[in-house]
């Protein structure tokens, strides 16, 4: 049995921060018409999926961020029956969402077959099956022109698990105010929104904190969580809008009643005390990320860096 | 201006995985009777000491650590007035303690003196004259035997900032069930012991486990609890052993009205809210920490290595 | 166009020197039963092919090496008819053999049929169609068995363009004092037997020497060269072990006139002028080949680390 | 004893050529008017300089760069007594010129006196004394103007080990027509000027071609030469431009000859052999460096990249 050492996947934080991952296999290299998908063995974290030259999730910590984007957000409203994703491409957020026996229709909305394809050859333990749940309508196009045509009011929850626009990338139309509002329109009065909020350390929270901004633009209730995913070797974030109840006004009674009533199956990151964990962030992120800056705005859009400078675009 | 972008530090988490941080300034490099110390300058974050090879702390982010090591120890206390820090020769641990108005003697035993001669030339920001306070004692000696001609119960707070014994390294006695019972019968009735226990990662857990399960063979109150430190990439723990209250007792106000009496300046990390995000941990990390396992004891010393195995020593 | 900037191959020359090269598509992984095979594009050296983590050759520089391997044995030979490779998966040295219009039947045999699928799909630049020349017999067996079922005196060039049994790899037989003694008796009373024998460096020549001194206990003229490979980032040798002529006996005007009249198509990198630069190695390289050391003999084999060590096996 | 291996230096070859160099101490870190000097020790390769983030020489291998410029241009003329070296901080190609006989004037000029402090603190084993020689003459400022004030014809021998004008680097105005012109005007008739040319690799030569290129334009024999230098990981070449002889000229006894006679001490690299290996340069080098191009010249400046890219200035 030979042992490789050779193969190296670098993730650049900044100029001078690399982290460097050995891979002993490189299952998949794909550049589709949308990102560049490699997947790998790691002996660390085990299977690997990047994009882009960014981890998008392993293997043996993805439950970590799959279960922190998905319940909280589902059990904020009191009976999810129609959930939208957009993004979510392993198929591990699906499978998350399929837990709650109330859902019974999942929307996840995809710009990429070829991620998806991917997905259901190489990511089986993220999917699990997923992709073929009767529940699950799995549509191939632009988020938000198929989030546009539901009807007002007619979705409970929906899933932002998209790759956040840093430098003007893609999905910046979904990170606006505008389309905020197009989500908000399409939620029923009890609907919650759930995004992926980008990394959240110390010193780099740029992003988030301009997602944050622009979401309480909008909502009433907006709350940022975060949760340290190890391959990422940083705490990643989300922000959960709510139209209805706060995630901060559960009791960790209530938190474990509606966990053990309403989701099939075992968690293995998330129960109450996670909740607080993750709910209850450290005094200097949370004055970081309530420093006054601009809104990701359609009208106005903003440059923003991956090492944190917002620029004025164009 | 120049700007150097050829000099690197290289921090090893495992074979396959390896942080790089560039530096533009190498401050010292000295290698005393008992370790390497090296002070760099880095773009990200600022200055860095780095021992044996290991980021110790950076200038940008250190008052993470150093307030999450200190305070909930010292409030848990309810009047700490003599103080013993074992190792912390950066002297930002003593800074931390020298905030609390109650305290009159403050011992800080470190084995190299020549650590402490590094930091008061180079680390500044970090020990900010906390040295040269009236009410520091600064002895260099072995800590074990220091404490132990204390009288017993004279100690009201005690605070491990000493290397964790990896591989069987020097401090291995200081992290023992028979050095645990030293410092019990040390401390008051109130008294607190708190310890930094090591890297705290959902993959990477065993030290932090051993020195859990050490500390509660000995104490009735052993509480777990963990922060993010940006310069390490991962979450930082420590474990708070107690002879009276519980960390977990506290309600939020009691914490804020504790914290606004009791302390001197403002803390830029530690709050109420920071309390609860840093001791409820995540349910996998809960679970990885409670799985059985030996303890630390001088009779049958065992071996952890920093990938996380437990060998049997010799 | 993306720009991928985050893969790498690691190429490791000791503990301490590591040479990184960016890779952008990784085009085959493979593990035969002999060996690892990755075969990339690299931005700057074109196509790679990678053998257990040792870079093989590259698409930009691959004619040096087998340029350099192929024609001084060649021509020193007044007529070679009937030629073996043994090795050579990526069909380069085949096709500079098959260059010379003197060469009639070309036997190449690698132990490896996977190895050279993979060169027919992914190295078209190194073979250029020679595994289908007429004059080609290609054989998927142990060399030593094939060059044994020989009868004597029946061969006139021999090419060794084998992996060196570094650590006692599975080279070693074909590295011997006997196996020399049996490609000896192979060839004819003019037979020349050419032997790539390594990187040579100013620090790392053991492996070279200890090639060298084994074919000088066999053969009457031992003559070693070598020549700067861009993608190895060093000087790569070989060895020229001659039942006839030296290599040193040429006068550059019959050399010059032996390549235009025995070899078909232009030469890139060797010509009479390339003979001497590649023949007339530097003083402190030359004393270093000539220390006295052990042979490679079947009866008393020796380990040779990559570093230059030499131990007593077993 | 402790092994460190937590301290790298990087040479960038280009932006997917990385070479990492493991150093144990960091000696020397200084910021002068002219450039960043690093001195450090490594494993491998004993005591390096490193300027501006570029290894200069090391501790194991420095004699073959040294002998490399200074003999051959030494030799070739008749009778060497006043020379010139301009650059050359680490003295040793004062101690190379110094073991010629002949010599009775040595003039070095260097721009950098903090470069010869670091020298004589750091690097003995470069210089052995070379700046204390009763020949020695050391002056501290700008080469053109020291140059310019010789005497017609008073100079025997002109050294260049300047670092080339990489993007119109400050040496730039040393690497022109018209300072080739100067140097020519300052020589004997037997005058040798030779100048260290850069890096010369298969797939990087751009720099050396233009050296040369330009020295053409003045002298009537220029001739180049290379020597592998390992911890440079590639050839390293010399032009030499002679009003006089020619250094293809020789027959290897008279080299010989000339070595036994001139020069006291041994050589470790150098001697005929060696001579022909560097003058003879491969097929593929000879026509690179021969590819028309434009010259160095004041009034039309070229930026040259590290890459090879041969830009307009301004």
């Amino acid at each position: 049995m030979r042992v490789k050492n050779w193969l190296w996947f670098s993730d650049f934080f900044s100029s001078s921060e690399v982290h460097l991952h050995g891979f002993t296999e490189h299952l998949l290299e794909k550049t589709t018409r949308f990102q560049d998908i490699d997947i790998v063995d790691t002996p660390f974290f085990g299977r690997m999926l990047i994009i882009d030259g960014d981890v998008q999730s392993s293997e043996k910590d993805e439950f970590i961020y799959h279960e922190a984007m998905v319940h909280p957000a589902m059990l904020l409203h009191p009976h999810p029956r129609r959930v939208l994703i957009m993004g979510g491409g392993e198929g591990a957020t699906a499978r998350e969402v399929l837990k709650h026996k109330t859902v019974e229709e999942l929307y996840m909305v995809d710009i990429d077959e070829d991620m998806i394809a991917a997905a259901r050859e190489f990511l089986i333990s993220w999917h699990q099956g997923a992709f073929d749940d009767p529940r699950m309508h799995l549509i191939f196009d632009d988020a938000r022109k198929v989030v546009e045509n539901f009807e007002n009011g007619s979705l409970n929850v929906v899933i932002s698990d998209l790759t956040e626009p840093f430098e003007m990338g893609p999905s910046f139309p979904l990170f606006t105010k505008q389309f905020a509002q197009v989500v908000y329109d399409k939620l029923d009065d009890q609907g919650v929104y759930v995004v992926q909020s980008s990394i959240l350390r110390p010193l780099i929270y740029t992003m988030h904190a301009a997602i944050r901004r622009t979401l309480q633009a909008v909502f009433p209730v907006v709350r940022s969580y975060a949760v340290y995913v190890e391959s990422f070797d940083t705490p990643w974030s989300f922000i959960i809008a709510s139209k209805g109840k706060d995630p901060m006004d559960w009791t960790s009674e209530e938190l474990h009643g509606a966990i053990r009533e309403r989701i099939s199956g075992e968690l293995k990151m998330y129960d109450a005390e996670s909740h607080w964990h993750m709910f209850y962030l450290p005094k200097n992120i949370r004055e970081a990320i309530d420093e006054p800056g601009p809104i990701l705005d359609e009208e106005h859009p903003i440059y923003l860096t991956r090492k944190g400078d917002i620029l004025p675009y164009k």
